[in-house]
């Protein structure tokens, strides 16, 4: 039987999604959590490898299991051994022709950035931070030029493993909620440190430091070096996968709520 | 010189406001932070004293010293010996009369509960919770017994110091945004576990536990054995105290545009 999951999980303390040999990561105790609950060694594939200290609202993830539970247990009984920054948020049961990753048709990320001449506290881990006001509609045209087909090389991290750097953005949203901007990525699939790559130029553009036409220059020119440095983990949300609606996959956490 | 300063912190990973001898609480830290940045020994008191847990989003501090410091430097200078989860959001310069808590005229807290069948994570330690639907007419019509001057026993701990357990609640507004309720609180003055107190109640009746007129019965009766058990720190946030506006003190940062 395939059981699928949505996960949320603030991801501060954690050194990623993907399992390590040390234990300190999501999976890891995702991976534990479902075992325990079924009895049995089981190892989640996921629908987004987050990085050390990105947070996820509808990460998901499918396994394989032979343990016969109901379709809540696999809620209940798997948040009875996951840490309080960790829960699983829905299950459903899922045909074996369903995969969380390969199935999935796109994918949303968020970047929640504080405007502010005062670092976070409240928020600290769960927002990124510019002292320097921000021009948004320097940024929204500028974050134009992302949208379509395009070779998002300029903001692949050196550690990317995606076959190709050829991604189609469907949107790219930027909002502002009194002191936060909330940045909005929508796209088949995202490479190593894109939208951390991509919140920096946008950033140098907003406040003044490049001119707008900027970020589609190094779109263009595909150079990792000419665009701005990578922004902090902190404020980026994995906002979850989509599928097409056949599936049947929640696509909403309660968390979607809590954010500005 | 007399300093004022406002403090937003997640109070998740300290015991409370009030210095302690172990030094884990965030008294200790601004304490030692502004006594750095001063280069000598310093002391704030506070507008409120938060519960271990509990956080603060204009904590407002007051504090005498001899050291020369340009006004914005006691920002700036203060949150570089401050941990991540605590910072100054701004500085005043205010006369002798002026003190934190006793020129106060009232204070705001409140209570972010989240209401889902499955438990937080994301925000973990930021929000109460609650498996059990709530109705937001039956918690109003309840609330509204609490406004007024009365005499607050029922909601009153073992270990509180107030001199007077009567206290002008001003307002009492309870609204809902996606999964979570806000539940917010004005008054004059507050009783120790006072807040957590009443939303236990609150939500007992907005669950249909207690009916309506229930609120205003334990209320009358001054009992604490009556009421319901005391909510989670979690979702508890010092919005801050206000002052007469002659007083200049700034009753917003940033954090307010965080929480739902």
């Amino acid at each position: 039987m395939r059981v699928a999951l949505g996960i949320a999980y603030r991801g501060s303390a954690y050194s990623g999604w993907q399992s390590q040999p040390g234990g300190r990561t999501v999976q890891d105790h995702v991976d534990a959590a479902i075992s325990a609950f079924a009895a049995a060694p089981l190892k989640s594939i996921c629908a987004g490898r987050t990085d050390a200290g990105v947070h996820a609202l509808n990460q998901v993830v499918h396994f394989d299991t032979g343990a016969e539970r109901a379709l809540d247990g696999w809620v209940r009984g798997t948040n009875r051994y996951l840490p309080g920054d960790i829960a699983v948020q829905w299950s459903c049961f899922v045909p074996a022709t369903f995969h969380s990753r390969a199935t999935a048709i796109g994918r949303r990320y968020d970047y929640l950035l504080l405007e502010s001449p005062v670092r976070p506290a409240l928020e600290s881990g769960l927002a990124g931070w510019t002292f320097r006001p921000l021009d948004g509609e320097a940024m929204r045209r500028a974050g134009q030029a992302l949208v379509g087909v395009h070779d998002f090389s300029a903001f692949r991290s050196a550690e990317c493993q995606a076959l190709s750097p050829v991604k189609t953005m469907r949107e790219v949203a930027i909002e502002r909620r009194g002191a936060y901007w909330r940045f909005a990525f929508d796209a088949d699939a995202f490479l190593h440190h894109m939208i951390r790559n991509i919140v920096g130029c946008l950033v140098a553009v907003g406040s003044g430091v490049r001119p707008v036409d900027w970020l589609a220059e190094v779109l263009d020119k595909r150079e990792r070096s000419l665009a701005a440095a990578t922004f902090a983990p902190d404020g980026l949300y994995f906002v979850g996968p989509y599928y097409d609606a056949v599936h049947g996959i929640p696509d909403r956490t309660a968390a979607m709520d809590w954010l500005p």
